[in-house]
């Protein structure tokens, strides 16, 4: 982890079009709440990554994994928790894990590789302006 | 509108993965917008529609209509509005109309009809335990 | 339906992602199978719906209905026809229906409303050139 | 690499509803593709994952890793292509490479672990009838 240590908290209710045959949340959906995540703790920093998209940056993702553990079921509560594991010049890494608050059960665990690209789609150092923001 | 006149509030936040190659939220996002309206509006009358389908029935979409008016973008906070337009013996109509709330612009409005199924499957009555949730 | 009266036909296998926990595709997953129709009809008339954005226009999505008469499951390989019903100097509305094909069964119908707009995002005639395209 | 050394080939046409705002496919439609071409994978070993759901069996993911060098763009023709990785008694990683065919370029590659869980979710022995599809 990188030096602030912050942990971002973001609750989700499972929906039902994120449900498969299987009954329960697709493993694609995780990937779409580790987004929401993201963003969250960006918004929680006191930024957004909106901005981060308007000042013409990008964080694209180059590489992700998960492990899943327990499933998820419509209309449940979960938490998502994000955090920035590494900061690098060019490359961000931010973990996550998806729990069930109740009991503190863990559902998913993952990362996602960032690197920034700029106005033009090239590879860039990621902006200084944002780097407090993710603990650098 | 049914007799109980409740309207059920959600605020949503849009997603990046619910944005498409225009820029703005797919249209389709407020198609699973409404879905997550419903499941609300439910939840804010005392049950969950988990409950209803653990009972062993469904509410089948079978009619869907949607006009857009304005588009939602990336990080914003948006209000599904949602209600009980019609309730009859075998058919269920949704209305909901999707704002943005900041200046109470209207982006989206739209209804869905349900029909109910039962454990085969089977088109059958609304049963009479759950009426009273829906304003009847 | 226009002049031309053609009917695109465009095959799409259900996936799993598609399903949700009734075991069924979800209903969304049909507005998107009209996506991909309409995407299909510009191509099998000889041109792309990319090219129209490449050329700084879209057919933005204004009005949609779509109804459901019998669930497709995953795996199974459904055909969607496209056609455009109505084309305005302003607006176009296109026509589908979602078969299966072994025995000829009507999944579902619906209609997509679209505006043209330009390079600046405001509502403009269709272009000359791609009305052709779609039987003006 | 198990002893078949069979590769499928699934060829997808990129949707406009799996793009976003960057103007490219969003990385979670990667994943989506992986499930269509393992679908596949099993379809062209003669089989279905469908039939395999009906004797009461699932492949569930428990793990999952992509990496991105391209992006896919809306309307172009990827391929995917598929192979069983790894078979053991009770786990089964599939392979992925996702190309764009006209000039050989490599967009994704990933894996996907699973592992089989029978009629009461418990986690199980790959049922032997299924093994030979897979290469075992």
């Amino acid at each position: 982890m990188t030096d602030n240590h912050f942990i971002s908290e973001t609750s989700i209710r499972v929906r039902y079009a994120e449900t498969d045959a299987m009954g329960v949340a697709h493993h694609s959906s995780y990937l779409i709440w580790f987004e929401v995540g993201r963003s969250d703790y960006i918004r929680q920093r006191g930024s957004s990554y909106a901005n981060f998209e308007e000042a013409g940056y990008h964080l694209v993702v180059s590489h992700l994994d998960a492990r899943f553990l327990l499933s998820a079921v419509y209309d449940e509560l979960i938490i998502v928790r994000t955090w920035v594991e590494e900061l690098k010049s060019r490359q961000l890494v931010f973990g996550y894990i998806v729990i069930r608050p109740a009991i503190g059960e863990t559902l998913c665990t993952g990362h996602t590789y960032h690197i920034c690209t700029d106005q033009r789609g090239r590879v860039t150092a990621i902006p200084k302006w944002i780097r407090p923001l993710l603990g650098g």
